[in-house]
């Protein structure tokens, strides 16, 4: 009731821890999506190791754009399983219509985020569909993972990214070349 | 109950239907997304008719693209009007927050129909509001259309598009020279 | 000379010629192409056939969106082959730089072209380069294919959710529903 | 000569200050692009310094996938000014032809930087062409900026929503209240 009376302003922390906490209520842990960032990554950095892969993936879930898709994905997940969505979008989500591609243009704005080099990893890695991947594909539970499947792969091509935006800048200083690093 | 055993099978003229319903149920009426053509389209068209910008904005709803996003951001509204959404994400789209972006990025998806020539026609209305979008921006009724005024703004975006294609077809006919039509 | 008295026209004949011609100055054929769709498509649709390929590549080559981003696609690894570009984008398009995203965006103004359900299998087949694109991705030959490769690969992606697009329509009307067809 | 015996690496120092000298060579000042924030954002922020515009201009500028766009960009540009590209696009980029939208498929990968909200600000001002815009619209003197007033626009666009993100952030430091920073 009091809250009527609380002027509204963005709480930045309440949407960032909103979005991990979503991620984890429906089965996805950061490791696993680090994962899929080494499957991606391994054989152009050999070196890669899993630390680097949790911290990049945890850069691109600090990202405002990629918070308010993650947050509005899960959720019409959740509502689409609770069958609370109008007909007939509540049949085009449970049903992951492959002419409904609302959870594409989602991912992409994830993808984005570290520019149009992810593109590619985030479509190769949605058909392949390894690990944590196959899993939320599995449709036979009454689980609805329209958006999440697409949103944690577009979250790996992002991290993959900036993978590769970090390791040039690290080659540069290596080499003793002048560099000129990207500003946030 | 029935229902369980029937197959799911999309049916493209329920989400069609359901398009223009629900854009009526929320008070936009197709007239006014033509007006709004005819406010983006007049100085370079002065002969455009008011069936013409009908017969476009018909055109940009009859796409399942368009379909999908309108049905999508629509019921993203609803549910935020009826407080059913998750914290934040309640917050975000009930306050119309800036910092949100999904509305633009749906907006983005409806405006690409017709290719990348509507993007400046979208911004610039999305900004002046005229005629229906300034009533859809008013936000002292406790209504939310955080998604519908993009979405309008955008349909009108893409039907400009669509003219500024067909009357460049038009022009060569006219002129007896060669052309080649897009196919669908 | 006189030329500088003709007023310019855009002549959309000339366009959609010059886009054809130039894939095949580049050894790029359409059959060729229309393969990648098949191996796109055929194991969703086993009756598809090489003349529907064919006939939807071509569909998606007559759209101006398209046409300009092959002609331009094509002019910059036609003038980077040449050595003509200023450094370091000469360097950058010599090397297919992989921190360079242009040619991923211009691909993806193709893909969009029937929607954001193309996204992932423009990705997928850009990583596995099958057929023509494996040939296109050679680089011992001091050919310079860094726009071309992922050009093709965008109008098979493309040509894929225009057959999903249709086959959805060809379904309702065999099975007797009332349909919504796409207008163009 | 000796040039073929070096391999080629990438020099982000290079490709950094060649975007830098290329806008300045096509008569584009910082303080210009600067004073286009201004325009968008002082009714948001009435405090708003030109400072402040012109350090989120150069961290804008400092952005791998900006740069790459303003090197292409102006690359065309210049070419079609010196008509030496190939019969259709030179005439389309020295017409800057209305059916073309490659120039703001390039734009839109600027805006895209710092995520969706950016995108009505350019359409805004691109439709407008205040200051420096109206300069580079002006087509009465044999010089081609269909490019360049795009991806001028769009940089600005860009980093008014680089100074709504830090305004936020900004806001909640002021206000005590916990604030979860984006990493770059």
């Amino acid at each position: 009731m009091a809250d009527t009376n609380i002027p509204y302003s963005l709480n930045s922390k309440k949407v960032a821890e909103a979005t991990w906490r979503l991620l984890e209520e429906r089965g996805v842990h950061t490791e696993e999506i680090a994962e899929l960032v080494m499957v991606l990554q391994k054989k152009y950095y050999p070196d890669l190791s899993m630390e680097e892969c949790i911290e990049n993936v945890e850069a691109v879930l600090s990202k405002r754009e990629v918070q308010n898709a993650v947050l509005t994905g899960i959720q019409l997940d959740i509502l689409a399983e609770q069958g609370k969505l109008l007909s007939p979008l509540q049949e085009l989500l449970a049903n992951d219509e492959s002419l409904y591609g609302v959870d594409e243009i989602l991912a992409f704005s994830i993808v984005n985020v570290y520019g149009s080099i992810g593109f590619t990893n985030y479509g190769y890695i949605d058909k392949l569909k390894p690990g944590v991947l196959e899993r939320l594909n599995d449709k036979s539970e009454g689980i609805v993972n329209t958006f999440l499947d697409d949103i944690v792969g577009a979250i790996a091509a992002a991290a993959s990214s900036r993978i590769a935006h970090r390791k040039q800048e690290d080659h540069e200083i290596e080499e003793g070349e002048p560099t000129a690093p990207e500003q946030e």
